[in-house]
């Protein structure tokens, strides 16, 4: 390829938007262009790295045995009416009418998809296992697009669905998915990433799994154990709840805490640490008029997730401001009276002794609750965030959090979807019975963005030599000097004959223009073609971001010498 | 691939809305399943062919300079409005609101994104011309998705784009797209297919060719000179006006023609041929209150198309039970009062003589009219069907008229995307100047399926080599036999290992049961090991659709000589 026609605009300014690395310069490499609100062209680089990123997941899909198909982006409402997800789906999922206003919708997932297209020729058991899977493109109607192709919302996803007799059978396939997808993670280029447990969400299903690259910029959290290997999500994350023992309950007392509502004011005010402390957290129940009030220790957080599983209900954290029963600030699980809400305790509070709670009225806090002699709770639930530093569950190890970006998943669906839409085989003893799911997803651009997250570095990006678009940037340095342009012609067209990936600048620029959009672009091998390296009858090789690789080689060993720096790789 | 595990029913039924072979055949052979109308998944064999297509269309779209890049499925529906789009577009554009009330349509066609693409990038002259290209998913809401993958509402397109900066330079490029299509043609297998002028529709511009399979089940009407080679599509289609002499003008004068209305009536009762009579034919103009009454000689049909564009507008054939102003069957040019009415004569009324007209009033029609002396026409027009058998405009020749399935097309599209969407680049002089488009397209799985309709024969489909799924099926008959199995299985693993594409059939059944799919699935290669080969230690292999073919070979020399078999093709 000649970068005089490469279509796409290189830029040293950062576009204004872009607060993450990714983002940044694959807009300013010109691989990127936005469309809209999370909608991206992919040009020409871009698009070879996607193709080497989905030639790498296609050859460790084909060798844990999938078959790939390809399920329609837009299908009738009926087929997600049957598994009850086109009412259980919110706003996420694009629903529109045809000329003859029949319902369809642009497919999220497609494990709708693979049980309609199987449960016709899949009768017996011993069609089982099997598992399908495409490369596609899905639209998610995302709230918050951002970060460039991290959260978008059209995607091209590899999505696969496996079937199985027995939940061991999915147990040992679940496996192989599992080497499968770190295969592709390392194969891709990518050093610094884990598989935490996480939550199902709208999937369903018993047991998951997020491939997540460590990094800064990750929304997600991650609570991680370097001693034991627990790794997961925030989510669903657990810590062992330690309390400073306190054996002696002092008598209670309402005390006067001025205008101290936060529990970092209130806890300063009465020189107590968080810890003795109780906070109270508000939720609505969203489509509904109850509500949910938690109590939990006062240096923790309330974990949505985690309260979610417990009221079985999607929630949303509501402002106090308006609240005529409640006074914020002053909240305490004393004295309340309340219609139509929830209340959840923390199992952080179960025997607390001598804590602060709010008095329920302005400018009072109650000081010494037991929770024992005052609370008599019946129930604790889990419902806080993991706290860094807290202790490990399995090992009772030191916990780290660190961000996250999900580059993967992988799902125990169970029946949810064959017993909702009638898929059955029939056993070794003629009953008629449901396979069993498995689906493992990962999303094709957000893994290119989150290996520029990981390689990148101060002069642009670095593609790892597997998905770089062009192995070689071939940079003649004075084109217009007729030995330098001849002899550059011709070593572009003999590569390309050897096969070798190379972009070509043919421009007639600076040096420091052309390296600099060499660095920018992340192209592995430069090689160098300059008057001065002419006059021994060489060119110059450098390695992307190894300044101490740099070489001079005879210019009719070029070749040879880019070939075995590709195998090295 | 073992075929106990492939997912898809094989029938000998046909399905029962299927009424050309690719339909039925790709459905019976498990290829593909029907999700909704015009809605389809791919199984693993479609796929697998569609994924060769896409090779090979790449490699012909990069030797013509293609830089691949992936334009949104999804848009916002101001890129639409930019050029006009949005509003001139029908009911086959999908269109729906995200979770914000923004308008978002699904990309029918992707001009509006190339330019948007590369309007801010490509500034000179210099970087003209090049060609962007895509193979991406579609969406077009046809009214009457019909022929299995033939006309779908979602397909895979490619779809290219190029930019010129002068006529010449894109006829240049044209020519050279031309050849790449037809070169892509051919290297899929097909054989009998032609290039044809044709519309160029909603898409604007000045030239364009359809590419078409000639076919009798094609919903297209092709013209062909066999003698000049003159090829266009029905719809733009022109043919030589032959009248037979009639010097002599007799007398006009109104007859009783009873209850004959139709053209064959009328002729037959008056025993005149029907070219001595005119024929009135009357339409609506779309979303207007207005309409359009035609002329055109008895014989002859009214072309949609061409009286589309002589009156610039869109119509509907209208009935004429409803109308009080005119007397169906009974219309002649003569005494005519309509209101809101334009009136277009066709050029094969040109200085016609004793012509049979209606007389405006029921039971009568007017004989003897000459055009010259009656009608005094001050303008016609080219707005009918070319005949089977007439005469060809270019070389005289005798046209005759095909089926055709449209498989391609390329247009010269001129500056109505980069005029509307403002993209301009500065030419030598220095002036700001609207590049030039071309654009180029090809429905893959339409292809698939017109492959099938010209190669598969009674026994089911047939695929050459280039786009077969995989190029041998490999036959163990009574694989209970344990020598049969043993050696079968190290044949499907040697095979596999030399790179060849097998699909092994695993199961226990009859030869009978076999073959039949190994036809029906159109493999090229058939490899049978049974106790009775191997008792020579030979296997026997045999070419689809060609009985002659058959030869026992050695057992070990079996790789060598599928491997010469696939070369050859």
């Amino acid at each position: 390829m000649r970068i005089s026609k490469l279509v796409g605009v290189r830029s040293k300014d950062n576009p204004a938007d872009a607060v993450i690395k990714s983002h940044s310069l694959l807009m300013r490499a010109g691989y990127i262009k936005s469309v809209g609100s999370g909608i991206w062209t992919l040009a020409t680089p871009a698009k070879r790295a996607v193709q080497k990123i989905e030639r790498i997941i296609r050859e460790e899909m084909d060798r844990i045995g999938g078959q790939e198909v390809s399920f329609p982006v837009v299908m009738p409402r009926e087929l997600w009416e049957e598994s009850g997800r086109f009412t259980s789906i919110g706003e996420e999922m694009a629903r529109f009418t045809d000329r003859n206003n029949r319902g369809l919708v642009l497919g999220m997932t497609h494990e709708e998809a693979s049980v309609h297209f199987a449960r016709d020729s899949v009768t017996s058991y011993q069609q089982l296992p099997f598992m399908v899977y495409q490369l596609q493109t899905k639209f998610r109607d995302e709230a918050r697009p951002r970060g460039g192709l991290i959260r978008v919302r059209e995607f091209t996803m590899k999505d696969a669905y496996s079937f199985h007799l027995t939940e061991n059978d999915l147990d040992i396939y679940y496996e192989k998915a599992f080497k499968a997808y770190e295969n592709i993670f390392r194969r891709i280029g990518m050093k610094n990433f884990v598989a935490v447990q996480s939550d199902s969400g709208m999937m369903g299903g018993s047991m998951s799994h997020e491939f997540m690259l460590l990094a800064d910029c990750g929304e997600d959290t991650l609570v991680l154990c370097d001693k034991c290997g627990y790794r997961a999500n925030m989510e669903v994350a657990e810590s062992v709840i330690t309390t400073t023992p306190c054996p002696v309950s002092n008598p209670k007392e309402e005390v006067f805490t001025a205008d101290k509502k936060e529990i970092s004011e209130v806890s300063a005010f009465l020189k107590v640490p968080q810890e003795k402390t109780i906070k109270a957290v508000f939720f609505n129940i969203k489509g509904e008029s109850g509500s949910v009030l938690c109590f939990v220790r006062g240096d923790l957080e309330v974990n949505e997730s985690k309260l979610k599983k417990v009221i079985k209900k999607d929630i949303a954290p509501q402002s106090l401001s308006d609240s005529k029963e409640l006074v914020a600030g002053n909240i305490g699980p004393i004295g309340l009276k309340l219609k139509n809400t929830v209340i959840v305790y923390d199992s952080s509070l179960k025997g607390a002794n001598n804590m602060v709670v709010g008095a329920n009225k302005q400018e009072y806090h109650i000081i010494n609750i037991s929770e024992a002699r005052d609370l008599k709770i019946s129930e604790f639930h889990d419902i806080a965030k993991v706290k860094d530093g807290a202790c490990c569950v399995k090992c009772g190890g030191e916990l780290r959090l660190s961000g996250g970006i999900e580059i993967g998943n992988i799902f125990k669906l169970g029946t949810k979807y064959t017993k909702s839409m009638d898929m059955t085989v029939l056993n070794a003893n003629g009953e008629s019975v449901n396979p069993i799911m498995g689906c493992y997803g990962i999303g094709v651009g957000r893994a290119l963005a989150s290996v520029v997250e990981e390689t990148a570095d101060a002069k642009g990006l670095n593609f790892p030599m597997a998905i770089a678009p062009w192995q070689v940037y071939l940079c003649p340095l004075r084109i217009d000097d007729k030995t330098v342009s001849k002899k550059a012609e011709k070593l572009y067209a003999d590569m390309e004959k050897a096969g070798i990936e190379v972009l070509f600048d043919d421009r007639d620029a600076s040096p420091g223009y052309k390296f600099s959009d060499c660095d920018l672009m992340g192209i592995p091998i430069r090689v160098v073609i300059s008057p001065r390296s002419l006059q021994n009858d060489e060119v110059e090789i450098q390695i992307r971001g190894n300044d101490n690789s740099k070489q001079n080689l005879k210019y009719k060993d070029c070749i040879k010498a880019v070939k075995e720096i590709i195998c090295k790789y």
